[in-house]
């Protein structure tokens, strides 16, 4: 779909169209473009937790205080980041090596570097990287989702905890979102939010 | 474009052409797609600051450890997120009330609603939420900036502190993330980075 048009046509979804099925299928489609997100260092730090089972699903609505939504959605999903993400340049550059691109040398370079980078700067930093990184991710996906037809919702109203124990989630990842998934009930769909005029949110220093 | 060709487009550009100007209208038309991004309660958390003047860029550079990308772009971009925007609720809902759409009583509820969630997880999660949303819109602004013939880059390594002082930004907006744009210099453009596949960040639960 053309851009312009698709993010014309991306709402968040009010309520979802009950018994619509997502298959891995359909989700692996979707993640295959999430790919493309940038992310610092280029450590996707972004993991994805789908939840499509049905007992999971109702057990996460209830963590977050019993939200219909959750219920008719086709999957919820958890987007986490791994605030240690710097752990895995090596694993990561390793192919680039392994194709001559980089030398040994300069692979351990790349892995002082972000390490340093991090460490230097701390586990209140890290933890941040880990929510800006899977949200850069999270808005790719809930794009690419609408692209392939799906209707989605980012949410935040939820405990984490809560969350986190359903799916054993390790502590590892920061949980960044949710994002409930599936086909938009149109008759539970609202006018599209006010949305602020340029000026009010862009200043030029020129 | 087509938003399949445009997320295998849009890369991170290493460096850019020097000496191309980017106008506020090339930018005003970015935003105008930017403005399509979700936030959560629509509460449009993110500012921001695009730098074109030469001077205060270099002040950037300076303050981003000397990286000549940001000397080479048309412009440099602070992306900022407003930890108090739950306090905007009733301003940017008033809209809505003056319509008709919603009754003076629904108006107050969702500004109570709204400074008791925030209110309630205190400082950290509006930080947070002031990152989060920030991101999300700042993955839509690099889109739509690629959709419209402009090359970006997202950056971390720079001193907040001395951005903040630079351009006079205000303590209650978070940093985000530094954005560069220009045009990419296509012969500096390296491999796009590898990207893990998807079973490696994606867990089904079904």
């Amino acid at each position: 779909m053309d851009f312009l048009k698709l993010i014309e046509k991306r709402r968040s979804a009010n309520n979802f169209i009950k018994d619509v099925k997502i298959t891995e299928s359909d989700l692996k489609s979707i993640f295959d473009d999430v790919k493309f997100a940038p992310s610092a260092f280029n450590l996707q730090h972004a993991h994805y937790y789908n939840v499509i089972n049905e007992e999971k699903k109702e057990q996460i609505r209830e963590a977050a205080f019993g939200q219909y939504k959750i219920h008719s959605a086709s999957a919820v999903i958890i987007v986490t980041g791994d605030r240690y993400a710097y752990r895995q340049t090596e694993c990561l550059n390793k192919g680039m090596h392994d194709l001559g691109i980089i030398t040994e040398i300069e692979l351990q370079n790349i892995v002082t570097e972000n390490t340093d980078f991090y460490v230097s700067r701390g586990e209140e930093f890290m933890k941040e990287e880990a929510i800006r990184n899977g949200s850069l991710s999270g808005m790719m996906f809930m794009l690419a989702a609408k692209n392939r037809g799906w209707d989605t919702c980012p949410m935040i109203g939820f405990d984490q905890e809560k969350v986190r124990e359903i799916l054993n989630i390790p502590t590892d990842q920061e949980i960044v979102m949710m994002i409930t998934i599936g086909k938009e009930k149109e008759s539970s769909s609202r006018l599209r939010g006010y949305r602020k005029p340029v000026d009010e949110f862009v200043t030029v220093i020129n």
